[in-house]
């Protein structure tokens, strides 16, 4: 059974958003006409993941246009500040907004309230449809690999946290490759590891798979090593957060043990990720610094204290898998599989 | 601050166990004075640990003794019989009861019921400090192997899941060696992996590093290659289930999993477990049949549903870890370098 499932959708009136906070138990939508709207919307997380938080920033830009009596770049600029002001660090909301600024910034004068409006809605359709192709690019480049590899045997695939739909608007990243792989027909099951301590896997991951009717069974992290050792494995897409100069990838904290794992059974390993993702001004992987998040995350779970009241926690929010770790890299430009940083640079630069 | 905490005491009269279930947020004691009591401490899980159930149906027979009017051995099988269903599986309860059986078969005849009552309490004392001594003794062995690497350096060691004084009465195996080293004065800090799904690290083990005053952090099982790469972890000690004759380990799910990348980044890693833990029955690991344990326990957490209705999970217990990733097994007759059928089967066999 598969149900089409949107996170974000713009009908040319309101921007409507699946409120990612009730999942998996709950599919709420929630539906919003202006600014201050959105703004909550991404405040109080009711959307996640870089690039959909970028896609709702575009259309609270949208939405603070349209509801302007005369629209003014003095006015769109203060919408954009105050849409930033909801997730301070979160780079792609900021980005986007920025976009948006440049993209009308000459028209204030030239154009009707109508036209800009419309320039602005078909700037921010066509950064969701970029993203759809360029994903989809990506799960080609992935699945004409695997076809390398297995042939036409159903294979039974790994992943860590949620890379999919959930977290980049109309299709995933490693998550995307999956679901394609399974609409080919060359799924025969996926193992979703859980991702403590947030989850990410249990719950949107799961949710993911079961709305796209994808067979699945949720793991724990320790389990790496026996899903391998019996060999229910036969290849592992995860995304990343940080991809510098020689291959090198911050991801999700669990990426770089299962990196290991998987390269001492000799399981494929692929990281899956957009060109945007790499930052070639970094050398290698030590240079990345790692976020430390809330000791509570990992003190407690879905809601309630585990540990005792004295216990200290450590919580890396990601680490960083050597490049030699990796059987390839995949971005829209295609799959690197000897991994240097002359390829990386090559490849990103899409030459 | 170190608090002096028993999971089991026998004070001649009463047997009071502390009861786990409310462990670490409440330390709540419970006294029994007959083996019904007892039975259902066992079926309840206010006990758990191999160890700890055998203690505790031996103290169970000392009650079942005490209050007999005129003690037979009819009598004492039946309340054997009894005590053994309160856990079915659980081998060490079935074990200690007959052991209690055949040290009194021979005596109701000719001894006093007071006689036949001291005679009883003492094997029952003695079979906790029997284990402590040979507990103690495996402390000693992975001591001096941490001095003979370290030095006087004050060391940061990581463990798994719980093998402590909760699990095994008066003292631990793997969590044994850890208070002993803090004990004399060489832990800097304890890594406790939090164990999903069961989370015993979390609640268990940060509990006693609690109460032992041993400052310690709470991880989750995706951070071991982070706390590794970052040089975080000296040296590691988990328990077993299970060793085989060629040193493959069975033990709690993530054991593989971190002995294989302790491996990959040169952490000493030892497994921990007195004789009685060696099936020399078995030759390899591959032997060993793992426990699946209920979906449930990863599809929640906490006694709340992560995951989707329609999601499964798989949970295995145990993984086997091969014996080429283990740097020593540590029992009470000493410390296995070069693990080979041969130096397992000499070292066990006391030669």
């Amino acid at each position: 059974m598969t149900r089409k499932v949107r996170p974000l959708e713009w009908d040319g009136e309101k921007l409507t958003l699946i409120d990612q906070r009730k999942l998996p138990h709950e599919e709420v939508f929630l539906s919003y006409t202006d600014v201050e709207g959105v703004h909550s919307s991404i405040k109080d997380m009711v959307v996640r993941g870089a690039p959909l938080i970028g896609f709702t920033a575009l259309y609270g830009m949208v939405l603070a246009l349209k509801n302007l009596k005369s629209p003014s770049l003095k006015e769109m600029v203060k919408a954009g500040e105050f849409l930033k002001t909801a997730r301070p660090t979160a780079v792609n909301l900021a980005y986007e907004v920025d976009r948006a600024l440049d993209l009308m910034k000459d028209y204030f004068e030239k154009e009707s309230h109508e036209d800009l409006l419309k320039r602005l809605i078909s700037f921010s359709n066509d950064q969701m449809e970029l993203l759809k192709q360029n994903n989809l690019s990506m799960a080609k480049y992935a699945f004409d690999e695997l076809k390398s590899i297995y042939g036409d045997k159903k294979l039974n695939l790994m992943t860590l946290c949620n890379t999919g739909f959930l977290a980049c608007g109309p299709m995933g990243t490693a998550l995307g490759v999956i679901e394609y792989a399974h609409e080919q027909g060359f799924v025969n099951h996926v193992y979703a590891s859980e991702t403590r301590p947030y989850l990410q896997g249990g719950r949107l991951t799961a949710y993911e798979l079961t709305v796209n009717g994808i067979p699945h069974s949720v793991t724990v992290e320790g389990a790496f090593s026996y899903l391998m050792k019996n060999q229910l494995v036969d290849a592992i897409f995860i995304g990343a957060d940080r991809i510098v100069k020689n291959g090198d990838t911050a991801n999700k904290v669990g990426s770089s043990t299962l990196a290991i794992v998987a390269k001492h059974y000799g399981v494929p390993f692929y990281t899956v990720a957009p060109t945007s993702t790499f930052d070639l001004s970094l050398e290698t992987g030590a240079e990345i610094e790692i976020e430390l998040r809330p000791e509570e995350e990992v003190l407690g779970a879905m809601g309630q204290r585990i540990c005792p009241r004295e216990s200290r926690a450590l919580n890396p929010s990601f680490d960083v898998t050597d490049h030699e770790h990796l059987s390839g890299i995949i971005c829209e430009n295609g799959l690197i599989k000897n991994i240097t940083p002359e390829n990386v640079v090559k490849t990103v630069e899409g030459e």
